[in-house]
């Protein structure tokens, strides 16, 4: 039995279908039946009904979108800094391995000349670092708390998407908004992710930091290019001058854009598809 | 009814005496009885029961000092950043104005020329500025959770001290420590600064930040003359040579030593006893 923390969510829900179809038992956890932000009564739940495997996609990730956050900064650092820690303290002490869905938004650009920031790089949009949306600077603090766990896999994911339309699909963002910011971004497909983090458990890898993300990485212009070679949506994109436009005329909070590195995972025998391929099989299989 | 939160603290305590003498009917809320880190329990007990005031005085330490906030990192956030939110919420739903004992630990040093840090002055000890402990960065993410919030005051308070040998009294932990660091800092006579907390109310101040330290600032040094001059302790006492030292012998993580500047609540109609009389005052009326 796996158990699943933020099981509604739509990195929670691709759990839920990779599950299904692998015919693997997975318990979603909803807060009114178990409420696992208490420590106490999520360690006598692991004791008594230990699983094989936790997973914790639960996050505060602000409606809309990261601009939310910050109004309501509580409600982000407990579900981003202090719920990762609740649940480490659990697991540790009932003695379950798990694995937590942390984010790649607390990076921001790219090492010089251009390469992708490894898991040995420290993150640099943070609030140690004072330039960071209040998100990305409680998910930074979310890994300060989980720095040392015992049977832990950390992985970073950023910006998801995958064939379905949803308005958590970066596809579906791009195609939405009404203008866009041109960035450097790596990204994650969400089931191929979902998939592989699932590996690093039933493959063994070493516990620790992995970065999963696809290879490679894109700008939105070369996205909105795949986009429209697909057919899938027609539109004129349009796109903001400058970072600075964008900054005042559509967002409340700087957001990151960052290349990963996900080398790691790959040495672990967890090749993902190289980025572009990966976002043009999700646009051939549209749906809306 | 005045309602208090996290009343079994060393504040906390201080509290429930100045009420009772003051013949002012208080009611110390308990975890165990009302769970108030539910934002929604809370919230209904406010509306139903609507107290004239609120004070939180409910925050994570670190016992027996802040090194252990390094360890505790989940409820240091939990009870520093994310507990001050809840209880905002709360309290605006329901119409309460309430104070928050928030702490000058967020500041180091001085201005340019030794002057004290005002209310003005941007919190310069943080996980902004990326050299604090734990414990300081998380009061002020607090602070930053906090932020424009509605009829409430945020009284920042410095080290502690009364008349009652106790091991969160800092004249107590002079008197105890194997060896101290010397350091300038303004302190806060315990007892004082919760009768001006109170005043803020009772006068009806405008809400707002307010430093509820004694005018002046001294140096351990002073402190420790004071107390031989007193006679309460006549024991040898010993300094670390430097703060490299300090931290290399006996600290996991930065402390704090900061002089802040009083004057705001002292035009409120609320001035202190000078700092020096203040520890004197103490040591005369010493209790083991």
């Amino acid at each position: 039995m796996i158990f699943l923390l933020g099981g509604r969510g739509y990195v929670g829900r691709a759990y839920q279908r990779f599950f299904q179809q692998q015919g693997l038992a997975c318990r979603s956890l909803s807060r009114t039946e178990v409420d696992y932000t208490n420590r106490e009564v999520l360690t006598e739940l692991l004791r008594e009904q230990p699983p094989e495997f936790l997973i914790n996609c639960a996050g505060y990730t602000g409606q809309p979108n990261v601009d939310a956050c910050e109004q309501h900064k509580a409600d982000c650092l407990l579900g981003n800094a202090v719920l990762p820690g609740l649940v480490r303290d659990a697991c540790e002490a009932a003695g379950v391995a798990w694995g937590h869905i942390s984010s790649g938004c607390i990076y921001n650009g790219s090492k010089p000349g251009g390469a992708g920031f490894t898991e040995e790089d420290e993150p640099n949009f943070t609030f140690r670092h004072n330039n960071c949306s209040f998100y990305s600077g409680s998910k930074a603090l979310g890994e300060e708390v989980l720095a040392g766990a015992r049977q832990c896999y950390l992985w970073r994911i950023r910006i998801p998407f995958d064939n379905l339309d949803h308005p958590r699909n970066y596809l579906t963002k791009l195609m939405r908004y009404e203008r866009l910011l041109e960035a450097r971004n790596s990204l994650s497909d969400l089931n191929e992710c979902v998939a592989a983090t699932w590996q690093c458990w039933s493959k063994r890898a070493p516990f620790g930091i992995y970065h999963v993300t696809q290879p490679g990485s894109v700008t939105t212009r070369e996205v909105v290019e795949l986009i429209k070679e697909s057919g899938v949506c027609r539109k004129e994109f349009r796109f903001f001058t400058s970072e600075v436009e964008f900054m005042r005329l559509a967002a409340k909070t700087p957001r990151s854009n960052c290349v990963l590195d996900s080398g790691k995972l790959a040495r672990a025998g967890l090749a993902l598809t190289e980025i572009r391929d990966a976002i043009r099989r999700a646009l051939r299989r549209w749906q809306q």
